[in-house]
């Protein structure tokens, strides 16, 4: 930890506190009070509006519920008012400094020996008895590409004499992608149908299920505060217009992908579902896990608009990345879910600070709710890949599970299970919690 | 006409229908009685929440207050109360059957000797008195690329060997675009900034003002009810979740899109601004200039799932579109726009029909609001071009304009203005008023 990220780590970082929320107590899980991740929920099976609620161990903290008792003052009773609605939008709006006022108040009522626990203790819900819901409408959703060892892996399967393109090392590539198929973990879909790929040059694509259904690790970013039309979004500003980080699986039918997307880009082959994990994490929160982002010197250097000193300090984020699979063949014998790949979001070839200046440059606004997603994280070695694309590389080596099945690609049944955690010595670890999804056999 | 058209012939498509309005009925207008389009509008310079209204010759139906004087009844009276708040949303998600109410009561109580008239002549504010807005908070974006004229004189800059890629002929391509920047008619903005293509191959990317700015001649699909995530829209059902249509200008950076493209498409080229016609023209008013859907018989047939009889015998229509150009030294002289292209939405190669069903064969959820772009719809001609990378060929042959001025591409101060039209024999001429856009000067 360097002295500019020691600036940011307030008391709410601090590993010595303790929740009276005894199940935040436990290791290796990812709710503690450093965390105090936000999301959408309601009780399980009542059909009453969402409202804002606080992760915290094996609960959640009813925000509108917590309102109602009188327990937060100033700010933070401005910020939770803001979050006890239907949508986390108007919190996000309102910028970090709301998002951090309403932050430090939850981690002084849900701490050890707080005043509040006799009014709050019945303001906590189970996390097993509720259902989340997407944290806010999603106006735009952009999907970026940060990830020089993906795009490489990728590129090498369409392209092996230049696999990455001459763009790539000067600017954070990203498109537009769906909003409208963004659903929170639980997501089930039936398998895509659509055009594939003509057996040989020349030849007639054929119209059926995809028979190359792929996963992508990936993060999500919620922005903010939003920015104005025409303004940009200075490097240095762009922390400040995130609200927090979720995972994100970017479901991805390559077959009809490949056939489709050249020259305008992915479509059909990803607009079909995209999971995200339901709790957002804030900035703040993974204050402790920032580390530099590095370029190495003999390779391209970011153009200024892109580069600042304060972001190579603490620009990168040490985020350990997960994706396990659960078959149906696993889930009827009773076995756990097998992890496919590890990766950290620490390798991104570009980061967060980037990926905001970037989009903003040439005046595109941004607004609160848009969510951005980091493109697959794979890592420097070949088993920390974000897909099955390259773990099978391209399909042609099979992944082996340890039931003796084996995956090129998904298969109805198979559920994937993104988790995300971070962790350092002299830190309290934090997670992300799941996205989870399951295919369904296509819908002829 | 052929048979199936005329059974979507109604009595509000009547040619001796007039209007109690009589700007209404001045011949080469685009607000005759047989239009009706709707959008949303306030009184200009009220601080007061927009709401839906009607155009009518130089008048706009206000229909909120058209409600509270009670001349709806029934299905048109659930219909306006849906229209007369501060989206078209409702209205959108209702269904045909809700516009239609609508329309058919509007067409009677707008007519020639209606007993309304006294009761409405209140309800009418001028045209020349309001200020418009999007007619929906738009969901998603997506933009296509149906012209074949286009995509062949485009793709003959990057590929002069061979400009159509392999799977043009055989799907609608399609890609997502921004929804947070798109305008309606009026839209000013600054001159986008970015990267701009390395010299020479292996060189380094220039940052700064986009020197290859252009203009591009679309229509815009509203979607009206939409579609469950997961379920497909048939083709033939695709017109019953069209609310209607509207001028589109895909504004676009031809240098910031060149270098960024590859591989996932158009990005900051394209998601400054977007600028669009706030009327919005019914598919029924459309009816009488439906044509054809011709694919010749030596070139590929679409797939079932992109083809039908009822599409063939009525999925074009005859949409004449317009861009025109008003420089800053035109205006300065007092000189009226001059025209740089003009085109029909009948040279598609890709209908509407067949851009819906496309989009939602893999189960992708459309919404009431969503926006599709039919992309530039150059006809066959040169000289029906609708952008100026197609006049110029490229840039390398200026457009000359009649002041003397040339044009490569757009310059700061320059407006372009759409403006599209139908007509016929033994119909009445129905327009699209018009997207008006102008360039101002980049923000250093």
């Amino acid at each position: 930890m360097n002295d500019r990220m020691s600036d940011r780590i307030n008391e709410t970082h601090d590993p010595r506190l303790r929740s009276w929320v005894s199940s935040a107590n436990a290791p290796d899980q990812d709710f503690p009070i450093q965390n105090l991740p936000l999301g959408l929920f309601r009780p399980a099976g009542r059909a009453i509006e969402y409202r804002g609620g606080a992760a915290i161990g094996d609960q959640v903290l009813d925000l509108k519920a917590a309102c109602e008792r009188g327990v937060f003052a100033g700010p933070a009773r401005e910020a939770a008012l803001l979050a006890a609605g239907s949508s986390l939008r108007d919190l996000m709006a309102a910028g970090p400094a709301a998002a951090a006022a309403l932050r430090r108040a939850l981690s002084g009522l849900l701490r050890e020996g707080a005043a509040q626990q006799p009014t709050l203790e019945s303001a906590l819900v189970p996390r097993s008895a509720i259902e989340l819901a997407l944290p806010a409408q999603i106006g735009d959703y952009t999907d970026f590409y940060t990830s020089i060892h993906h795009a490489t892996a990728v590129g090498r399967l369409f392209r092996p004499d230049h696999p990455l393109l001459p763009n790539y090392r000067w600017l954070p590539v990203g498109y537009h992608g769906r909003s409208s198929s963004i659903a929170v973990s639980g997501q089930q879909f039936a398998r895509p149908i659509g055009q594939r790929p003509p057996a040989a040059p020349g030849g007639q694509p054929s119209v059926g299920a995809s028979e190359r259904l792929d996963y992508e690790l990936e993060l999500g970013v919620f922005i903010g505060a939003g920015n104005v039309l025409g303004e940009r979004i200075g490097i240095d500003a762009a922390d400040g217009h995130i609200f927090g980080l979720c995972l994100l699986n970017d479901w991805s039918a390559r077959d009809l992908q490949a056939w489709e997307y050249q020259p305008l880009g992915p479509f059909l082959g990803k607009n079909f579902a995209t999971t995200i994990s339901p709790w957002v994490v804030s900035l703040e929160a993974l204050e402790p896990f920032r580390t530099e982002w590095v370029r190495a010197a003999d390779d391209v250097q970011p153009l200024p608009y892109l580069d600042s000193a304060s972001v190579r300090r603490s620009g990168a984020i040490d985020i350990q990345l997960e994706a396990w699979i659960e078959t149906a063949a696993m889930r009827a014998a009773g076995e756990a879910p097998t992890r496919l790949s590890r990766s950290s979001f620490r390798h991104a070839y570009w980061n967060l600070a980037q990926m905001l200046a970037h989009h903003t440059i040439n005046g595109c606004n941004l607004r609160p709710g848009d969510l951005l997603g980091t493109g697959t994280q794979s890592g420097p070695e070949a088993a920390e890949a974000g897909s099955l694309l390259e773990l099978s590389r391209g399909g042609k080596h099979p992944v082996s599970l340890p039931d003796g099945e084996q995956r090129r690609f998904l298969e109805d049944g198979d559920e994937i299970i993104l988790r995300g955690h971070c962790h350092r010595q002299g830190a309290v670890r934090i997670g992300f919690g799941e996205a989870r999804g399951r295919v369904l056999p296509a819908a002829i």
